[in-house]
């Protein structure tokens, strides 16, 4: 593509706007960090970084680089896994996570409006001081809320309580264009025209910049345990998960996890997991108003797991327990990593009844291909992660078993009328897969609704299709 | 705009393609109901009517009339209110009525497969009885799925269960070029590029039509019981609901309603209600697996709603009390309308804690504009229904005193920052409104994407903006 570089005509524009010089970087002076994200392969350096501080001045750097054909990349906290923040073509990488204010609670209706910046954490932090419960929970918990919303980040308690998507009341969106736009906003519901709130939720930055977020509430739930329950082996576990989605006890959780995974986390951590004597285990999460209120229900749950060959109930009723627990399970993807050279990963979501033939395919590749892999998941939901791990393989050698891991893998999942990500994105990395996945026809609508909205095609260039 | 008359030659093509005469009526034969929907002024005859059976059908039918420039207007039960099932440019009308077949109930996904004509009440039959349950619940029961799906129907189980666009896991489309695309699917997760799923749900028939649905069923709860609250008056009323919902307690349902509407149901129904010496009441529900757990639920809000001021607390635990209380408000709508000469209607949604002041507002315009104005509605999600009554004004102050009345309400949703419909949709009844409370911006958007689904603006063209 044909885009404008940045020249020091640019560069002074940029500064007229912005003004405070430390919060512009280019050239040698800009760190390497911006060039890269969490996992995927590809690297590029922007030739300008601007911190930016307010919708003004977002607005006037598009309308700028829109004018000038440059492309601009927008970038929370660079946690993301499928290259959706890496500025691929160079250009202006907007860096959010100054932006980090929490600009109003409202406990009549229950919303938390937000700078796109504000950590995952600290949101959860302010929150529950006021005794309420934003309820995605990806693992990711240094990640931006503008970075979750545009990927719809998904997490652990998808299950029962949803994804990103829907605790986004309303937006603030600056366009490819410059200009400004509200979309939804603390109303609850809304059949007002298109439904472009949505639209914009998981559109990874291709469509405008969020600037600010009105998130949607609930009240936290008092109490919350856990049940780590081990089986003779992964079948049964997830062979298990359909059967409690429909008792009518739905938990906030349902995890598996594997034994060489959980061995993983205990080498990362440098303590020990409850247990790792079984190979294959469901972690469920309950929570509730009152302690009576969750024994029911996972007494029901603890049942059925016996009854379909669980070995035992382990309960976690105790505070100590229940971190050991989730702090094993949110250190997962950073043990495998800790524990091979490189690697890559696989985000797919398929049917809820199709996650124990996929991970049972998962276990062939790994002997057809002669190549570690590694996964976990979100069984309640059909949202599965496998990693490839290089380990000592030469660069030629993984590169091929990589590809043909991958088109393996990518193969079952439409097989089984899967998509190819179920919370992580698109991206750079996904891109082949996508095409394969979806209909030319879905392809065009998707490359339409773009250049609607981007009609230069300047906001994150590249990415998704 | 410039649209293709229909001809014996494009009877000739339709009836080549449909082979079943029984399922074409053109000019005299067309049923006069197909002129209009249950609500909107706006009537237009169809110059052809299709009773389609297959999606290759309507696939055929649309590549057709794309080509020969002729429009399309897709209907189902024509139980809408704002006119968007009218073809007001004449051409073909499709009926979907006619593919009312439930395809697949998977227990292990909990989905339900659905052609677009089911009706939502044969929904609600088929799934309770396997124990099973399809939340949304508008008041219309004989509304077809495809109409919910194409306003995105909300309903008074909002409150807890959210719209139905929370139930569409995934659609068949035949768009406006002809062409067949599926989105989503049975997963529970999805970021793979835009949400196009999403983008259709709520777009009344503009970019696609719905051939196929997979709805999101959950576990039905086992116990339902309601509470019946009179209250003073219905500012006292409607400020206990943000306390309601800051509760652990969310109840399925809050509306609200006044004594003049009980006794018009009363006297629609020609039953008793069970009370209806109070000016206001709210009127909850509440479900779950046990008595007990309702129970817990209700008596802290019942306390809560004494404390604030309500005269009493009736209970409906016996299953003709509570059938007397919901067929009362499921009338609500008609007896209205068997009350006046005709009527016109406001589906704004406003943040849950403007709800007062936009009721006290319809008291204000009531007198300010002698007219008779009539309100029930979700109290719980913000979603109020207003009813202008023409009773004995002749038709031209009538029209006046409507244009008026309907220009201060949405200047008054707009000062509060709602939005024009909560769950009705556009149509063509709520242009004019739309147009004012969205910016050009966001109205070019929504033009861009109309365009790039449907380049010769076949489908359903001249409504929503």
């Amino acid at each position: 593509m044909d885009y404008k570089k940045i020249d020091n005509k640019d560069i002074e524009y940029i500064l007229s706007i912005i003004q405070d010089k430390q919060r512009v970087f280019h050239g040698e002076n800009i760190n390497e960090d911006y060039s890269h994200d969490e996992l995927s392969a590809t690297k590029k350096m922007p030739e300008v970084v601007i911190q930016v501080l307010t919708t003004e001045e977002i607005s006037k750097i598009m309308k700028y680089a829109h004018e000038n054909k440059i492309p601009v990349t927008p970038r929370g906290a660079g946690t993301g896994l499928v290259g959706s923040a890496v500025p691929i073509y160079g250009g202006i990488l907007l860096d959010t996570t100054k932006m980090n204010k929490i600009l109003e609670v409202d406990t009549e209706n229950l919303t938390l409006t937000v700078e796109p910046g504000v950590l995952l954490l600290d949101i959860g932090k302010y929150v529950e001081k006021l005794n309420l419960f934003y309820p995605p929970d990806p693992g990711e918990k240094t990640a931006t809320i503008g970075g979750n919303i545009s990927t719809n980040a998904g997490g652990m308690r998808a299950v029962k309580y949803g994804v990103t998507r829907d605790y986004v009341r309303g937006l603030e969106v600056v366009l490819p264009t410059g200009e400004i736009i509200e979309l939804g906003g603390k109303i609850v519901k809304n059949s007002s025209g298109y439904a472009l709130k949505d639209l914009m939720v998981g559109s990874e930055g291709t469509l405008g910049i969020v600037t600010k977020a009105i998130l949607k509430l609930l009240p936290l739930p008092k109490k919350v345990m856990s049940l780590l329950i081990p089986f003779p082996n992964l079948d049964m576990a997830i062979s298990t998960v359909p059967e409690i989605i429909k008792s009518k006890s739905i938990p906030t959780a349902i995890e598996f996890m594997q034994r060489e995974v959980i061995v993983a986390a205990e080498k990362f951590l440098g303590k020990k997991f409850p247990d790792n004597s079984s190979d294959a285990y469901l972690l469920l999460k309950f929570d509730g108003n009152t302690i009576e209120e969750i024994e029911k229900d996972y007494e029901d749950v603890a049942k059925l797991c016996l009854e379909k060959g669980a070995f035992d109930v382990y309960i976690s009723n105790i505070k100590q327990r229940e971190e050991a627990i989730w702090s094993a399970r949110g250190v997962f993807l950073e043990a495998i990593k800790a524990d091979t050279s490189e690697m890559d990963e696989v985000d797919v979501v398929v049917p809820r009844n199709k996650v124990a033939d996929f991970i049972k395919y998962v276990h062939e590749l790994e002997e057809k291909h002669s190549i570690r892999l590694r996964s976990f998941g979100h069984a309640g939901d059909g949202n599965l992660h496998v990693y490839i791990l290089k380990d000592e393989l030469t660069e030629d050698v993984w590169q091929r078993k990589l590809e043909e891991v991958m088109e393996d893998m990518y193969k079952k999942q439409r097989e089984l009328r899967g998509q190819v990500s179920g919370e992580h994105g698109i991206g750079l990395a996904k891109k082949p897969y996508l095409n394969q996945s979806l209909s030319p026809t879905t392809l065009n609508l998707m490359r339409g609704i773009k250049s609607t909205f981007d009609p230069n095609n300047i906001l994150n260039p590249g990415k998704i299709f």
